[in-house]
């Protein structure tokens, strides 16, 4: 951490901070610029201290020195982290998809899809049971009854299955069904939510909140991790900005940042970046050409009679042609599929 | 619901709309213009019809009437909500002023602030027993500890304490020592917590999200409302935006718009919205100038050494200037401040 | 200037930052902390030094220290300027009010509101002739019929007026018949603009642009300073954030920003940060609150047949409860309104 | 355009604005649903309309129906712009890529750049002669020295060259150099500067504002449309949100938008977009995976001395890199590269 004080500080103002950095058992490093003097803090530094420095007499600004996770950061951890979930394996060489519906609706829909998906080449079958929903009056999930439909598609398919847990009480039945448990974007920083998916065996997938910042994200994910789950993924699913003709704003440079800073996977969904569904296809090739291990798509037997995010859902034919367009893209960048159902 | 038609659609499309809108037994209203056919939806629509026929061949935009909350809304509720806790009645002419440290940190620094602040004309306590941190290495607070010395601090004052809770479980606790809950910005869309402090008897405070919008938060608001609770109180505690010379970004404006569009009262919280001591009380006078039925101001005993927010809390000094100048800015508009503890 | 090495970089990299700024005729510092080696820069740096430094081997971060403004800085100019234009002082403190027409539509429609402003306390006749239009088919102004009527309306009045100049080719006859320039938020950094108002001899009022920081919004005051006009006035009007409910988001805590790190008065405009008449009162009240040396109205004799932002204009009748609203406030801290054409 | 009344509006609150509407000979068309009525306006509207009517007693919303352009747009112009340059062809099957300085600095660094780039595949070159600058101590470009180093790489290369013009009266002057006139993000609602190269008769790119949305892209496109040049082309170069680990935020969604939007070519600029060397290539691939027509890179002989925007500028070896990757990325989605200098 390093103080700079303001233009034309006195001796005791730089004192004073000195002696409160020194109370606290930490080193100082002083250094006299042209017009400001700047004192590097030395020793092991914690986030409050930058405000009870920066509230001293004449302390123009405290600026953090590194990043603050240290079990996300590539920079502790060099190599990537790969997690592998029944045979499909995440953050390797192979491309993955999960597909499926956005909120599970009945048996027939969401076996359907399956088989679909499936055949079409997808890996993992997503669903949403638990739904946040913006608005009181809208479809918010079948629960446990929709976890229970997820384990069946699983059986009848051998496709692992990833579904949203919204609470912490709710952990332990979600991961006694799901291989994979999503945390939604509205719940990035519900910090007993991570504290409790940090404490199971199961992987678990991380998106990114509609206002977050890209470090705010990866110290959502030091929550995690620092609780000893490593089986962690990341997913970039967009960012609210001022454009209202997309959803959100998918941000593609967080997937090779995601890459220069962390080794954690990282999936993009751009069914939740764009909320529509012509827009899917291209952006789901541009996240593959930046770099993602792999996408997160939505697929409905029906979109125009979905209980939720019709409007954002591929039909069986768009997502064969969309997979079918994936397979050349994930070669250009010397990477492949996974094999999937075929 | 207005679905308005592509330029050029044909007359098969557009039976298209009209069967599918039909078949959901609602009515509808044919609009030739000049360029667009236009079709209006007449009977109960729901949120997922937007998507259902905004997916059918030619449709161009499918756009909501009116809003989509009713217990929130002034429309069908023009009679302002007043909250009373204890002798504090919020939402009336007066000004009311909650205030005390971010965190609860021990027995001397929370019941001499409160003290303090009671003097200088504060109304009611505010202190976080359970704090809400971006890292997992940050100070989260005392907890249950945290709730007791909260409940001794208004033993001794007889202030009513306000704070937050976080998850689902932790209500009922939360809630048998408190005297306002709060839903914290990050929480906002946390649907479970909305529901069960819809459920309980107690007044709830909830503060809009980073990134919502107006109707997103009213939204949040009608969760509540629609649980059974009607004691619910907004506060704006600013949003995000590409300025990164505040903490985050005031939207003054969001307090006339609630005052048109709801009846409920609204909070505004400089601490936050600013991030920066020296900028809450010029924003804190302007929060009353346009119209907030209150403050929440976060106050410490000595700020450089706080375990939380030290840089945006005022020392007690500050915040007797914040509350004597305040008195000036109610009586122009014609409000007055709670008597407090003078 | 301070770089951060990455944590593990070799001494040769070390060496290599180093050389780099010895080449470049800076000193250096050189501290060791627990993980990073810092070099600080010493001696006077440019803005491409960041650029240039970041880009060598191993070097994690450049942080800039000092502010890169210095006219525009209080640090460097600690006494307050004041604006004079005829009678009126703005700076000082009396609060300034600027009023009138979005846009000059004919004699009449200026002259009638020139004096009823006038006789509600406005100080200043605002009016464009030349108009940025987000459309090329809507109203772009009078052009040289505007500035002539906005002359007449100042001769039969004796009010001062501000009009907007759009493009450098136009300053010169803007100058001559305007006392005030402004300078719109879509051109705060058309450079080539500020380069010209700088070299003039009558005062100029810089709009912050939608999306500009505070520190680029005294960066671009500091091209007209530093050009040699020193009569430079601001003006806050709101920024561009995801909330669709107004139509900018003004935001407040600018006002006592520019306060704390500058020497420049600054106008706050209710009109165009809200786009709304009716939340035009109660943010121009909170704007004097926060402390804004003024305020600039949009006033329309018929605000409906408006053929320029009439949905944010007051009628006769609003702005005058407007000005009898604010006197209160303005003596509320301490401040008082301008005597105006009472 | 559709006019919404608020709920219990009167006969005569509703025949108000009836009779506003005919007054403006325009016709209406009434429905009347279960809690709004709404009021259909048919015929030519205008821009303004929506602001006249939302102004009248209780209508609660007044909403635009279609699109606000028309020239730049897909509905009335259903054939693609295809924009030739010499033999370089932009908007057609191949992918075309801009490549050079960020500013011209001498004949050196231009002249081996410009072959460089040209050997690696570009087929435009790019450099600023006048360049847009945050401070007025940072460097602004050589001007018309500039102009004519460029003028005279293409005579030795044969490239075509773009250069940005950033003020009307240099429209002349910078197109007797230029092949290619860039209008910059800062300028994109410079309304002047737009009807100016609106009446030119060469290509003109214009970028995307910072924080303008695609509809007021495509109208800025539209001022320039509707002065008679069709030889238009869009750059995408990432836009302004809360984000700051890049300089901005590329807008990856855009590209696809508008290619279903408008029939305008679409250039992505991912060296602005990023801000960061590293992160280029990547979002370059990704950027032609989601359709566009090509790129503008950033090179320069030696980054680190460059005397703009060094740190997202590649070196020769990366370009080269990046182009190797990019063929088969075009070959993937079906395009290929123009043949360029090999």
């Amino acid at each position: 951490m390093i103080v700079v004080m303001k233009v034309g500080s006195s001796q005791s103002e730089i004192d004073g901070v000195i002696n409160r950095i020194k109370e606290l058992n930490l080193g100082i490093h002083l250094s006299q610029g042209e017009e400001h003097t700047i004192i590097g803090v030395l020793g092991q530094t914690f986030p409050e201290l930058q405000d009870m420095l920066r509230l001293l007499p004449n302390v123009e600004d405290v600026i953090p020195i590194g990043k603050p996770y240290k079990l996300a950061s590539k920079e502790f951890h060099p190599q990537n982290t790969i997690v592998t979930v029944k045979d499909v394996v995440i953050g390797g060489d192979e491309i993955v998809v999960m597909a499926g519906p956005c909120a599970v609706e009945n048996e027939d829909q969401l076996l359907s899809t399956a088989r679909e998906v499936q055949a079409a080449g997808a890996n993992i079958l997503r669903g949403g049971a638990f739904k946040p929903s913006t608005s009181p009056y809208s479809f918010r999930g079948l629960g446990l009854e929709g976890l229970k439909m997820l384990a069946k598609a699983r059986e009848e398919t051998g496709m692992p299955v990833i579904t949203e847990v919204m609470t912490p009480g709710d952990v332990d039945v979600v991961a006694s069904y799901a291989d994979i448990l999503q945390v939604g974007a509205r719940n990035m920083q519900n910090f007993f939510l991570l504290d409790e998916v940090g404490k199971i065996k199961k992987p678990v997938m991380l998106k990114r909140g509609l206002s977050s910042t890209i470090q705010e994200w990866l110290l959502a994910a030091e929550y995690i991790l620092s609780q000893g789950n490593e089986q962690l993924i990341l997913c970039e699913r967009g960012i609210r900005t001022f454009e209202t003709a997309t959803r959100n704003t998918m941000d593609i440079s967080a997937i090779p940042i995601i890459k220069l800073q962390s080794h954690l996977p990282i999936i993009a969904d751009p069914s939740h970046a764009t909320g529509q569904w012509n827009l899917v296809s291209p952006v789901a090739l541009a996240s593959i050409a930046a770099g993602a291990d792999g996408l997160m798509i939505e697929v409905h037997p029906d979109p125009n009679s979905a209980l939720k995010d019709g409007a954002q859902s591929l039909t069986f034919d768009n997502f064969q042609h969309l997979m079918t367009s994936l397979k050349p893209i994930a070669q250009a960048i010397g990477r492949k599929l996974s094999s999937g159902g075929i």
